[in-house]
């Protein structure tokens, strides 16, 4: 919704408090603007009072004397002098109209971007906008929404009007971090020079220090009783500063700050290119700056992009474009981008701690965030230790490392040290645990995220896969299993998702019996055949993320955690070996992801170790956790420093990151209670499958069921499949997998702006080969999801 | 510096604005305390204007006919009715004294700290104190600096006085996130009840979402013209407010708050070794709770810590500790903890982007940084490219793939899969690169940091150390370095660190042949024994850290690249590698932290890859960069996606790590020319090596000279040495290496509080076997240091 045009530069003002000269300073922006023979916009949104004292009437009143063009818009007026949301409020009680429906921050935000809009692409004329909040940058709008919080969604540039009042440089100073917290670039800091407080001249040095360029205006003239005389030497007192230069040396900071604003943008693709090294990018493909996506800022869903060659459909395009982020930001994304309360959370630690030395130490946010986790979190129930680490693939091998010893522990009493380097891990093929080289041998090395030092320790069994084709829910099965048992169409269709996802109403099911067969042939081949001991079972529970959003047959799991716990098979080298212990790599799937805080009631067995990480910090910074049992810890414990868990990192439990998981927590508990997960999940939920007692294990999805089912009916498309946010849809037609550009390419009008960028986005997505996924936040709005969802079919029937 | 009595309670009165009731509602405080039979003590530091105005004059005309003890205290007074800081400076002009030194914000803190120790101390009877503060949160303090800043190092509990009047919701909201993001804990927000604008209902709900205590009390009356009068309704306000109880429910409310937050750290212990599982901690050796740190908050160097079991040397004895952190909480803090200008940029950025996609994208921080560490940072002059990631270990995880690609795009065009999964690094023994397997698996198997799945690759060189021992600066040759070459003592001992660290005068010593011989016939005898090939040369430059913060000879390391980089050795498997590429690990040394923002100018040559983290975001949050010159990007170019560097995390280039990192390198280029600094430097730089060109380079620490050359000749002692900010201390008489306790145990008494809990505080440091290191901040004060330095002497000394 941000807003970016080369010929109309645009700003907000906010004032520090009340009462602090903003129509004033503001005035005198219009008239300097209008002095340089431009078109001035001058906008007040809400404005609250008796006409006369109408901050637009003010304008009129004294810029209408210039030679520019100097229009004035209120977009909502009030009678009463009060805040607007108390304004608001008294009208509709006056109207008798309380009981209808209140108007929403986003019908305010649109009607005052659409006018912005309407205005700006209207013509090629060089043109200021003032856009003038009222009272505080706290102020409520008219919603009762913070108006720093309000208007976020279009980011204007913001001029600060200080207060040179007694007090002043507090409330000053305060002002300007609300709105730097919310992420306004503020560009000037304008106030009166009041000689006696001098709070320009300490608020100078301040923002000096701090590069914001800071003006201060002589003080206006005290009110005068008669309004003729008052009129009189208010307008003195606007030639007078205009005389003098003032306003005009601001305008033309703003005019800088707006062009260098442009100009860096401009440049920032061609940079990127000559100094970025991405991750999974072949730079060698980037073939020119068009490839590259430049972020402006991101707000929600959306991220807020440069756009340096818009659709010329109007006379002045919009630089900004409006780019719904269909990966939530490579599946990080809990709460949309820059969400208030996790900006704070962070501010709160980084001011209260810091980072501090964790070994042997506790701090509130990491003893909390454990508490939680163990306690009313995805570990309830089994798990009893946290370790914390940076990111998934470093929880991953703090998980490796935990397994191993504990393995070793029970099984390793005569293994050599060559012998424990050997030990493998049991997993399904196109599984992925993170870059680094640890967790990248617990996955084949067939795999495409491999490297030189790949060196895959273990085995990897084909995983039959869920698909709704034409339809029609059911799992594919892979030849090699399916080879162990005859099945027949029944065994393998299914007549709802949800019936599909009840794995213990699966239990006793042919298809059990068959991946049993499967799997433990496999067992016994690898036995037979002298491999390596298997010391461990690493499974991302319901989806392979990476490895090609493929949506494994829960039963399948299940199936395999069983056999790996309760077979003991005996191992032609020392000895035998017991299937202990299961890692979850819930970083994926896990803390509603796909629906559920952690998938372990879905399959109806805890793992005996789990990790989480990317929504764990609501898609704000790095952080990941390892959760354990108390076996695990314990395989650890004796009086030698050595035989400690050797793993750890500088920045482990940073406090800035356990804080911003704390609030994410709280904030998820919230959305998992909220009446529209109710209605999604109603939409899914069969009237078979509404069993209250199971209701928090029944499949759903954010994504809506008819659409789903469309979808899967498509003739380009081979299947599809959803759980919670998560959309995978495959392509017909490719063998190639991650090389594929099918997905890419089949999709790629997506990602073009609209035409008309009042009532529409692009859409930022990814693929893995054949493969296109989208993914929400958990609290995307469902009209946006809804319209997210005709784009997808538009775009696929047009192909 | 931080207070916490059992029997005293503290508050600190904020005020959300100047004029809006602070002292009034303190009164009813100070009222509602007394009215407990308690002793209330009334605290004003700094008071401005006619003493008939002052606000402790208020409290006594108001407070004084109550039952309990009622006390009022101003530190510092001033006739003059502006703001404190323009008041001190009005009065220091009228005295003439405007050359004489001016009072400084420790002064100041230490005069508060020092009223509310003795007070708080002197009695084991219940008392309340009262801070009230002067204006807004963020008026100028006496110094000129904020209060909000300025009272940051007692972080005493707060209570924020809201402002009633129009815009004072918004004053209100933005002085509590002020607040907040400075570290602060709001127990509670009050404010006058005016129905008019009803801020405090609309406060009411917003803070109660925050889960913040907030009351409202009725407004006081209007001023009377008449001071008797005045007096008299001013009476009956405060009787009448203090019948309906609206004060002594805040009291209560107060009361309750102070004694969670005792219960609360009081149980953190015990909480902490149930659920916690720290890094690097033998938990079966945390006997008792009394070995675990509660870090309450943190501020400049030092922990607040809790302390259950504090001295009885007063009756209500201090439960907060002031504890340097010694160890710069694993070598991370670069400004000290909780730095204001760190926690606004994590906020600026989480509020303008939150976490956004990275791959073929960019944003203004990551693009900054990039730019900043490659044209103007430690990668100038040779490094092209900027790769992120988590942190250090992650970091050298990507190096190492970089490395080995490079190396076989050159090397390896007919190596088999399996040749490639073995080919090795060259390194030195001790080496340390993190805790992911990959780069354990750069680093020995002998080393202490290993793991099951840990398996060496390559081979790793003796070298030799640099110490001070008893006062000569020597090099420690080890014996199988020094066979190969017959060396006098004039060889090895120098007469200056400054002359060893010397390393292109040192070039053409008989030390320098040395060295190249006992490196050549290593390589030779690699050579003869068919080991696997050498890919990549590894170094942490100057000082290996985890592996016993041993100070490497430079000109080894110098020698050591020039010959893997100039020799071609034939391979006795299919033909011949010469020496490429070279990574330097500055994870540890870089950025400063050993007086040199990059070690590479010290050896004299620059790496092929150099790797970043640790005060790269200033000691706040994880974030990594590997810095990579053209040749090793450009091998990963091609037109197949399959060839880029797979290697990527869901967070890379998170935004909020990437500003604050762009904060800190302009606080450290700041940093790096402060007098502070020239001051240290002249204090190591011997006229002989103060060679202005090569000034840049020459050796130097923030350690004084003299307490080194002390500590060197202590009988204890082994050898001491320093660089930089980083002093290490290596005892006489162990051999267990990582598994002494010696260094431990020998200056535990520093870890204790000190009984004199005012002018002093307890050190927490770290130890890696027998040696002890110490380190400090980049801009840690020097009288800390000192002070720090005599308490490491006379430890010693008493031992």
């Amino acid at each position: 919704m941000a807003h970016l045009y080369r010929n109309a530069r645009i700003h907000q003002i906010f004032g520090a408090n009340t009462d602090v000269g903003k129509t004033i300073i503001t005035t005198a922006l219009v008239r300097a603007s209008a002095s340089k023979q431009r078109t001035v916009q001058y906008l007040k949104p809400v404005s609250t009072g008796p006409l006369s004292d109408a901050d637009d009437i003010f304008i009129k009143r004294y810029a209408s004397d210039l030679q520019g063009n100097v229009l004035q818009t209120c977009l909502f007026r009030f009678r009463d002098p009060v805040s607007p949301h108390l304004a608001y409020n008294l009208e509709r009680a006056r109207n008798g109209d309380s009981s209808a429906a209140r108007l929403k921050d986003g019908d305010l935000i649109n009607a005052i971007r659409s006018h912005i809009s309407e205005i700006a692409c209207s013509s090629d004329q060089r043109m200021d906008l003032y856009l003038e909040t009222a009272g505080g940058v706290h102020s409520p709008a008219l919603t009762g929404t913070s108006q720093a919080d309000f208007y976020r969604p279009l980011r204007l540039p913001t001029v600060l009007v200080g207060d040179s009042k007694l007090g002043g440089i507090s409330t000053t100073i305060s002002a300007y971090e609300s709105l730097l917290m919310r992420g306004y670039t503020i560009d000037a800091v304008v106030l009166f020079k009041d000689d006696y407080y001098s709070n320009a001249s300490y608020l100078l040095d301040y923002f000096g220090e701090r590069s914001i360029f800071l003006t201060s205006l002589p003080l206006p003239p005290p009110m005068h009783s008669d309004p003729d005389e008052n009129f009189t030497i208010t307008k003195e007192y606007f030639a007078d500063i205009q005389d003098e230069g003032y306003p005009e040396a601001l305008v033309d900071h703003l005019d800088r700050t707006h062009m260098r604003r442009i100009e860096e943008l401009h440049s920032m693709a061609g940079r990127a290119s000559n100094k970025l090294w991405w991750p999974f990018v072949q730079h060698g493909l980037v073939k020119d700056e068009k490839g590259v996506t430049i972020i402006d800022s991101a707000y929600g869903d959306f991220f807020h992009t440069y756009n340096a060659l818009p659709s010329e459909t109007t006379p002045t395009p919009n630089l900004m474009e409006n780019v719904f982020d269909g990966s939530a930001s490579w599946w990080t994304q809990t709460f949309g981008h820059s969400h208030p309360s996790l900006a704070l959370a962070a501010a709160r630690a980084a001011g209260r701690y810091g980072h501090v030395m964790y070994p042997q130490a506790v701090h509130a946010p990491a003893l909390n965030l454990a508490e939680r986790l163990l306690e009313d979190g995805p570990g309830k129930g089994w798990a009893c230790r946290a370790f914390y680490s940076d990111n998934g693939s470093t929880a991953m091998e703090v998980a490796i490392k935990m397994a191993l010893r504990a393995y070793c522990k029970v099984h390793g009493k005569n293994m050599s040290v060559k012998e424990k380097e050997k030990l493998g891990v049991l997993g399904l093929r196109g599984s992925y645990h993170g870059d680094t080289i640890g967790v990248m041998d617990a996955c084949e090395k067939a795999s495409v995220y491999t490297c030189e030092w790949h060196s895959s320790r273990g085995f990897w069994l084909d995983a039959p896969s869920v698909a709704i084709r034409s339809g029609k829910t059911m799992v594919d099965v892979p030849e090699s299993v399916s080879a162990c048992f005859e099945l027949a169409e029944d065994d393998f269709v299914f007549d709802s998702p949800a019936t599909l996802y009840d794995v213990s109403g699966r239990s006793t099911s042919r298809l059990a019996r068959c991946y049993e067969e499967y799997i433990k042939s496999c067992l016994r081949h690898l036995e037979n055949q002298g491999s390596p001991r298997l010391a461990a079972l690493v499974l991302e529970p319901l989806i392979l993320g990476a490895g090609g959003m493929k949506f494994v047959d829960p039963l399948f799991q299940r199936v395999l955690v069983d056999i790996f716990r309760s077979t003991t098979v005996a191992s032609p080298a020392t000895g035998r070996w017991s299937g202990l212990p299961v890692i979850f790599d819930e970083v994926f799937v896990g803390l509603y992801r796909t629906g559920w805080e952690s998938c372990a009631p879905i399959l109806g067995v805890t793992p005996d170790i789990a990790v989480y990480a990317k929504m764990l910090t609501g898609g704000l910074l790095p952080l990941a956790v390892t959760l354990t049992s108390q076996h695990i810890f314990d395989s650890f414990l004796s009086e030698s420093k050595a035989d400690a868990l050797l793993h750890g990192h500088s920045y482990t439990a940073h406090p800035v990151g356990c804080e911003v998981a704390n609030t994410t927590l709280s904030m998820l508990r919230e959305q998992a209670s909220s009446t529209e997960w109710s209605e999604m999940k109603g939409a899914w939920c069969s009237p078979k499958t509404s069993n209250p007692r199971r209701q928090d294990t029944t499949m759903w999805s954010f994504w809506d069921p008819s659409f789903v089912n469309s979808l899967s009916h498509l003739q380009s498309i081979d299947n599809v499949m959803t759980l919670g946010t998560v959309l995978a849809i495959k392509f017909k037609g490719s063998a190639e997998g991650y090389q594929s550009h099918l997905a890419q390419s089949r999709l790629s009008s997506l990602s073009n702006n609209p035409d008309d960028e009042l009532s529409d986005f692009a859409v930022h997505y990814r693929t893995l080969g054949d493969v296109a996924y989208f993914m929400s936040s958990l609290n995307t709005p469902l009209e946006v999801l809804r319209k997210l969802e005709s784009k997808i079919i538009s775009t696929l029937n047009n192909m």
